[in-house]
Order: structure tokens, then C-alpha cells, then sequence
């Protein structure tokens, strides 16, 4: 019998509404496979806790508490904005990685991210090999942004899915509502600089037609003024208001992003963001129609308050599936969810290799996409509708979401060497 | 006996996440009054639909659908910005009013408005009198703003404070666990022009020392740059972020808004709304910390997906005993909120004049008000806390709300005379 090593988790880029929920997975798995894991410490704040040695100590988390993250949004142990460069220009951070890893006994490395920790995941499983120590890398997808290839979707995007859905569908009624004397023209920013997910979920939100919206603008497609102005204007003359759904992607012909071509603050910096105001700009310079505007943020990543079911189980399906895949020995793989059907949905969860996923980026494909590139097609909706099924309400306390918070109790530190990043 | 005679309902101005439920409490109580209560009409986009004869006849909708409506957010009857100038200036408009209503025999008029609509029916009911066409007008509370006095709150600021609160709670959580390597600074703008009651209610996601919203900026208070620039990195030094609650109202000391001295767009005009990217771009600029903003906007009042369930509940009450006060022949009242007790909250409908409530409004009272003017104190937070407490999910069909449309069948017009709005 092996002697059990210790694993590290780590949590990568922008968090979402259901990461934790993955985080409640690895732990309550690696807490059922006593023979292979024994400490399971996190990065505090992601990749960095690792670099700096900064290491939580999830065995000092109580079962009540782990549970609880599945219902708790953002990262419980904190993430990180942090790239690992590539080998070749900064080997120093990968081998201060496995002189934190040497130093703690960890054979297991979880990678909780999206593209770039899956090619970082990659990394570090090849240079453990190239430095003799080898360890288990496993990456564990995290995305609102569903860009991941191989895996169906991306755990984190259908809560995101969901909110945009039905925050288009309740604000869209509240346009509707007043058009006649008031607002004629909403738009909605949503997140998803490269790919237009978020945008097409969106789309969920009307089921008929001359339904809202009535115009998504994906970063998919080149945005063409006139046409887009022309699509306007008919939405009002007809269904007497348009509700238009923009990614903060979106780009004119050229590649320039239409955010960048916005607006100014007063004292004539570029803003940065605000896609949103940039349309809805246009529109009243250009037809005069009384407008307003919405940009979610980190409203729509954040919202466990209305995540999906789906998503919910999928993450931690995934955090599950990683543990196991780890103490089986299978290495530099990530998780997939595998799509058996639609009606009803069915999946599983299979590994595929690292290698084939870091650094492919999956968007929104053309035939998901409607003809005049302004809405999302029968084989669009079949796809997204099931990843917003089913609500996971959290449980409340004085009409607010009670949300967890872990001790977070540190690992003493074994290290000499400082690192700074 | 008294022959029954028919009634009006519109509802005004901007629609909530719960006006809904207030027609269902009108339109379920008068269908239980049949002795007094003929058909009630609801005008077609609000008292546009009574100026232009365009009724919408209640009596068509089943059951099920009046029910529904209870969890139906915006205006299903269609509302209108659409303010009747003061009797001097515009009696036609009135004698229209009037004219209408008798050739509907309409003797109870139900207005589902905030201030101005409490005036407007305060004044029909002058009119009325005066052309020898008494009417029994009754004015049922609504407004996000929560600025109408004699009332405890208004239906529909409960939910939005809701949503405010959860959604500060959660994007705060988003920014802490990123806080190290990324965001520092996050901004929410939140609706208030006048009144900052919203706001306010965003106080409510934090409860311990330190916890977000880390500042609050209320109409009530002028604007100190300097002051708020000292709070900013002081909570970023301090915590490791800030997250800031912005009422759109929100004045510099010489009375100007900060959202007109914001940004301009592309060609140089200026941005209406966004106070939300003014005051993050002013952090960027003198402090140079990463930010990212949020304008809720329609989204906020439209969540009915999030709603309160004592805003409901209220909202309900409301229209019902706006009925039960028009067949006693009370006139010229509106039903109030009365807070009974805070903890629990126990409160009651009773009937204010309408002369009391009329062009009166509520602010946020400085004891809410923390004394350096950035945060919420005991005393608000004890009022507050009971207005967003208890949840009310609607119901869900492949991932969404099941919400209800009316069918809207047309009253046959009795007039030829047309009427331009």
C-alpha cells in the first residue's frame, strides 16, 4: 500500500456562482479516499498561495461548512488573476511551484480554471516529470465564459445562462410595460469578451416570436451599423419597443472593440467597459428613441441567488470526478461533461487530456447563430436550455442569502525562501 | 340596493416587480363585491388608456391568470409616464377623464401610482364633484423610490431592496476572493434620484465591521470628493477592496448631478444615467486602483424572481383594501402601511387622505444616516430589514419564470370623439 500524499486545490480567474460548489466536491471526495489524500491544502488566493506559500488547511474546515459551499458563490479560498508564463520565459515560477509542492509532500494538483489554468495544469505536470518529482495534475473546468472545448459546457456558465435569461425576460416585461410613453429601447451588457454564450442565453429568454430580445449582438460577428440600426428601428415600429442583448465583445469590422470606441469620462479618459452605453448611444443619436441601459458585471457571475440546478450539479460532479481521477493515477487530464441527449438531458462526466484542451477556445458556432447574425437558432436553444434547468435556491436568513464563509486556517509555513510575485 | 356601477384601475409610472400583485388584490376583491362592483376596467397603458377610451376589460381573464399575476413582474396592464398637469392648466384633460368614465359608468377609480399619481387622483375626484360626476377615487401605493409619506414603505421597494441587498452581497463576495491580483474597487448604481432608499438597502448585505458595502452614496448627502477618496483607500488599505452603492441621484455640493457632469459618448454628447462609471473613473484617476462597475437598472425593479415576500404580500393588501374602502364609499384615501412592530414585523392597512399624501416625499431622514454619511445606521437597518424578508419564487418552466400575459380584450368605445395624448 501507497502512503497517502497530500493534494493542493487551487482556484483560477474570474470566479463564479458555482465554484465553490466544485471546491465542495474535491474536498468531500478527498475526505473519502483517506488511503491515497491525506491533507488537501488550498491556495489562498488561488495560484499565488502557492507561490508564496500561503497554503489553507481545508481538514480544519468542518463538514457543515464544506457542504455549505455548494450554495455559496465567488471563491471561497480566493482566486487569482495570475498567468504562469510559459516555460521557456519564466521557468523560476514552475520550479518555486515544486519547491512549495516538494516541501508540503503534495502528489496532487487540482487546477480549478478555465483555459489558461488548463494549460498551466499541463505545465506543471511536465515540469514535475523534468525535475523528478512527479505529480498528479488534474484541471477542473471553471468558465462563465463556456469557452472550454471537448466538455459540453462549462461549469459556472449555466447560472450565468440562467440570470441573463431571466433578468432579459423581467426586464423586457418592464419594457413593454411603459414603451407607449417611455422607454423604447433597452440594452443589456453581458460579459464573454471572445465568445458570445453568454449573449445567446440571452436569446432563452423569448420563446415566440417578436418576443424579447430582439437583437443580440454576438462578438462572433462583425458589427454592422446600419444593418443593426435598420433591425432596430423595425423592432420599435412593430412590436413598439426592442430590448437588445450586447456582449462586451463585440467588435466593428475592423477588430476595433465598440467599447473602446466609447465613451469618455469627464475628464476625457477612455472608459473602459460600457459596450452597453456605446449601443444605446447610437441608437438615440441616430433614431431618437428614448433609451436605457443595464450592464450586469459581476452581478450575473456572482448570482447564486438564481443558479442552475444543472450547473450546480455538474460542478460538482466535476470536483468529484477529478478526485477520482487523481487517486486512480491518471494524470494531465481534466473532466469533461459528455452530452447523451437533450430530451432529457443526460450526461456524464469522462476525462479527456490536457493537452487537447489548453489554449482551443470554443465559440458560439455559426449555425447556432441566425442568418442575419441578430439571434440564436433552434439548435442554439436545444443546446443552452437544459444547462439553465432546474433553480438550487440557497438557504436564508433575514431575507438575505446565507452564504458561507470558511476559518481558512493556515499551514505553517516550511519554507526559508520568499517569493514574490 | 345601489345598482353597482363599474370601475377603473391603471397603473402608473414606472412598474415594480410587484404592481402585479396589487392589480390581482384589486381585480380578486372587486370580483367579490358584486353588489357595489360591475366590471372593472383596467385602462391600456395606464390613464392613457382612459383618456384615449382604450379599456381593457378585467372580466375576460380567468381566475388563473388574475392569480398568476402575483408573480407576474412589470405591468400587465401596460403603464404610463404620463403626468395630468394641475387643473389650471389642463382641465381638458380632466373633463376627458370624466367624459370617459361616464360613458362607462365608472363610479370607482383606482390609481396604482406613486406621488404624482396620488395628486392626479386627489384631483379627479375634485373634478368629478365639481362637474357633478361624483367619483370614488382611491389611491393605491406603488413605488420603487419607497418616498411617499404616512405609509411605512411602498409596495415594490421591498423587492428592490431585496435585490439590491443580495446582489451587493454576492458581487462582493466575487471582488474579495480577487481582490490580491485583480479588481479592487467595485462600483453598483443603484435607481433613487431623489430619495436614496435604495441604496440604503444595499447596507443591508453587510452585517459585521468591515463587511461590504464599504460606502454608500446617498442623494440625501452632498457629494465630498475628498472625503469619499480618504473612505476609498482606506477600505482598500484596510480590507483589501471596496465595494461602493451609488444612488443615481447623487449631487455635488452646488446641486449639480454627478451622472451630468459623467461622460461623454463617442460623438461627444453627454451620457444620460451612469453615475456608476463617474465615480469609478474617478477612483481610477486619483487612486489608480483596478475597477469594474454595475448598473442594475430595470433589472433591479423588474427582479421578480428575487422578490420580497412580505413586498408581496403588502402589494396585495393594498389593492385589496383599496376595494374594500371604495364599496364602504370612502373617498379620496389610500391605503397606508402601518408598522405595528419591527421585530417581528407586525403592520396593518389603514386609510390616509390623499391630501396628506399627495406631492409630499419621504427621503432618507439623516438619523439613517451614519454621521460621516457613507453608511447605514441601527436605526435604519432595523427599519429596513423586515421590508426584504421571506422569499416568493414564482414559478419555473424549462429554467425560467412562468410568467402570465393577459389577453387584454378591448371595451367596446362608447365615444367618437377621438382624444391625442
Amino acid at each position: 500500500m501507497t502512503k497517502p500524499r497530500n493534494a493542493f486545490y487551487a482556484q483560477s480567474g474570474g470566479v463564479t456562482a458555482v465554484i465553490n460548489a466544485t471546491a465542495a466536491g474535491v474536498i468531500e471526495t478527498a475526505r473519502k479516499h483517506k488511503r491515497h489524500i491525506g491533507k488537501l491544502y488550498a491556495g489562498r488566493d488561488g495560484i499565488v498561495g502557492a507561490l508564496t506559500e500561503d497554503l489553507i488547511d481545508t481538514s480544519a474546515e468542518s463538514p457543515a461548512t464544506i457542504r455549505a459551499l455548494r450554495h455559496t458563490p465567488a471563491g471561497a479560498f480566493g482566486s487569482a488573476r495570475f498567468k504562469l508564463k510559459g516555460l521557456e520565459q519564466n521557468r523560476a515560477e514552475y520550479e518555486r511551484l515544486i519547491e512549495v509542492f516538494k516541501a508540503h509532500d503534495i502528489g496532487y494538483f487540482f487546477y480549478n480554471g478555465g483555459n489558461d489554468s488548463m494549460d498551466t495544469a499541463l505545465k506543471v505536470s511536465q515540469i514535475g516529470t523534468a525535475l523528478g518529482y512527479p505529480i498528479t495534475c488534474v484541471g477542473v473546468p471553471k468558465t462563465v465564459d463556456n469557452d472550454l472545448p471537448l466538455t459540453d459546457c462549462c461549469p459556472g456558465f449555466g447560472s450565468v445562462a440562467k440570470y441573463i435569461a431571466v433578468s432579459t425576460r423581467e426586464a423586457a416585461m418592464d419594457v413593454a410595460s411603459m414603451a407607449r410613453t417611455s422607454t423604447k429601447v433597452f440594452v443589456l451588457e453581458v460579459m464573454g469578451r471572445h465568445a458570445g454564450w453568454i449573449a445567446a442565453a440571452g436569446g432563452l429568454a423569448g420563446t415566440r416570436a417578436g418576443e424579447a430580445p430582439h437583437i443580440i449582438l454576438f462578438p462572433e460577428i462583425a458589427f454592422d451599423e446600419a444593418a443593426f440600426l435598420a433591425r432596430v428601428k423595425q423592432s420599435v415600429d412593430t412590436q413598439g419597443y426592442c430590448v437588445i442583448v450586447v456582449s462586451e465583445g463585440v467588435k466593428y469590422p475592423d477588430g476595433r472593440f465598440l467599447a473602446e470606441a466609447g465613451s469618455r469620462d469627464a475628464f476625457g479618459h477612455a472608459q473602459l467597459g460600457g459596450v452597453g452605453p456605446v449601443i444605446a448611444a447610437l441608437v438615440k443619436d441616430k433614431l431618437g428613441y428614448k433609451y436605457h441601459w443595464a450592464v450586469a458585471d459581476y452581478l450575473q457571475r456572482a448570482a447564486r441567488h438564481i443558479a442552475s440546478k444543472t450547473d450546480v450539479n455538474q460542478a460538482y460532479a466535476v470536483g468529484k470526478a477529478a478526485v477520482e481521477y487523481a487517486v486512480k493515477g491518471m494524470n494531465a487530464v481534466m473532466p469533461a461533461i459528455i452530452r447523451k441527449s437533450s430530451q432529457p438531458y443526460r450526461w456524464v462526466i469522462e476525462p479527456v487530456r490536457l493537452a487537447d484542451v489548453a489554449n482551443v477556445e470554443k465559440k458560439v458556432p455559426r449555425n447556432f447563430i441566425t442568418a442575419e447574425g441578430f439571434g440564436i437558432t433552434p439548435a442554439c436553444r436545444r443546446y443552452l436550455s437544459p444547462l439553465i434547468a432546474g433553480e438550487d435556491y440557497p438557504p436564508y436568513v433575514d431575507g438575505l442569502p446565507d452564504y458561507v464563509r470558511i476559518k481558512g486556517k493556515s499551514v505553517k509555513r516550511k519554507l526559508k525562501t520568499p517569493f514574490r510575485i
